[in-house]
């Protein structure tokens, strides 16, 4: 295997960031009917984000040595998938939250009518993009990555996991929810970034279990380090509203174990994350220096 | 090719429909967590339900001699796509809808939030149940029929109905814009049930074309006839309320062309679905029974 040029994470993530929101903005086109649907989808699609989840798999994809044009249609999906949630998260039902991204929530814009159908919208066509005839891609794989997105975005991953957040509004603090909560509401689909980049670079079975371990650890990782800085961090740093988790009575971790034991179970993740990287026989540093960037930014 | 046994249509429905609603209960088991969102999901999925969708791509595949058990998970993904629009079209931001099925809707059961999550978790599972392994259909078949729901559920399709339906609602009635709303709100799924039977049982794509044909004029007809319905039924007949179609200020066909010519379009459309039918080379009395069935409602 040919060694990648070694590229810094941070360099990586501002070059991919920029083409991943190049190809979302060509995803819906403007002549699409009706407008005031796809309006409100391109808003929060192409609203300024870090990308974690497309970028994460166009890494793992080039860990692979796959070319990034290939895999960005798949990339894509999970960006659409993580856009739906946001909207239908912040609606007035669930989190009635006001600000995302730095912006008006969809619904403040284009009203909940319209938010609902514009999650609803980008949901349904992320898996238009996964099964539209891809190149390069065999139907097997196509299939695969459907399966993936599908399960750890539904009532097994993460609409299960919003479910129990919500459930656990009304609970005694306990970490076995708390668990239950991250694992499904966050790290699913950081997981399946993760798989789906090695999906589509036919990755061996036992290279996508390890990668599926270090998305998953890495994804847990990212959430405990969102429960610190909803307390930490200022509104503006943030883009969200901050400390909207307690106002909400979430169950996060800073409430469960306190700040500093949150602080070394990210650390943990951390861990056992680059720990998974290091069994494989790849060249892993972009995806240990992705990994430590999403927990390092904490300090 | 062997002729199958006649089977009347209203027999074909009772049957299919016990076996279409013995699967759809065996979709989510009764230990899957967390219970809220499953019961929540369930209670809609396996309402009382005409189930046209799916037995109309069982019916399809009937038609091309495929054992429904081939069919029945591929069945069963339309009905869960339709369960979750009928949750999330009757929340309060939608259409506000108390009853449905003849039951109270799913939000003034479970609340807003779980309505919300369990109609989000139907539309994606039912990429998975597409997506899974299954057995007698090949990769391609499948990503075939992930495209067509997707496609028929998307912006491109139910989901730009809908926003164009909402829209409506503050417009002055017209045939164009009426016309865009039921062919993509409801008539591309049902579309799509038929075109999905027809990749399950690998119809040529000449047979495609005319069955996607019979299947669009098909869906047109039913949702004029709904519209006629809302205003002559009564809410026990319909199980939904009856009435709300003229209470929301909808476009529907007999506000824009009043209730003589409504059942001419009606009946316009029965005419061109059978016209396309009677183009295959299929034996098509099952299908020509479904079609007349779903336009005599009005009589």
């Amino acid at each position: 295997m040919t060694k990648l040029p070694h590229m810094d994470a941070q360099e990586f993530l501002r070059e991919i960031g920029q083409k991943i929101n190049d190809y979302l903005a060509t995803v819906f086109t403007p002549d699409n009917e009706p407008q005031s649907l796809f309006n409100a989808m391109r808003y929060s699609l192409l609203a300024p984000g870090k990308r974690l989840r497309p970028a994460l798999c166009l890494a793992v994809a080039r860990t692979l040595e796959v070319a990034e044009e290939q895999a960005m249609p798949v990339a894509a999906s999970l960006e659409l998938v993580h856009a739906y949630s946001l909207i239908h998260d912040d609606l007035p039902a669930m989190d009635n939250d006001d600000l995302r991204r730095g912006q008006p929530t969809n619904h403040k814009v284009f009203g909940e009518a319209t938010a609902l159908l514009a999650g609803d919208g980008l949901l349904t066509h992320a898996f238009s993009l996964l099964s539209h005839r891809l190149p390069f891609l065999s139907s097997e794989q196509q299939l695969e990555l459907v399966w993936s997105l599908a399960n750890a975005a539904g009532p097994h991953g993460m609409v299960g996991g919003q479910q129990a957040d919500l459930s656990a509004e009304t609970q005694s603090p306990n970490l076995a929810t708390l668990q239950f909560i991250h694992t499904h509401k966050t790290a699913a689909l950081i997981e399946a970034a993760v798989v789906m980049g090695a999906i589509v670079g036919q990755a061996s079975i036992e290279q996508k279990e390890l990668l599926a371990s270090y998305g998953r650890h890495l994804g847990l990782a990212f959430q405990i380090v969102d429960d610190l800085l909803d307390v930490t961090a200022t509104t503006q740093e943030l883009g969200k509203s901050s400390g909207a988790d307690e106002r909400q009575h979430k169950m996060t971790y800073p409430v469960v174990v306190g700040i500093a034991e949150t602080r070394r179970l990210a650390e943990n993740e951390l861990t056992q994350a680059l720990a998974a990287l290091a069994k494989t026989d790849l060249h892993t540093s972009l995806l240990v220096g992705l990994a430590e960037l999403s927990v390092r930014r904490i300090h």
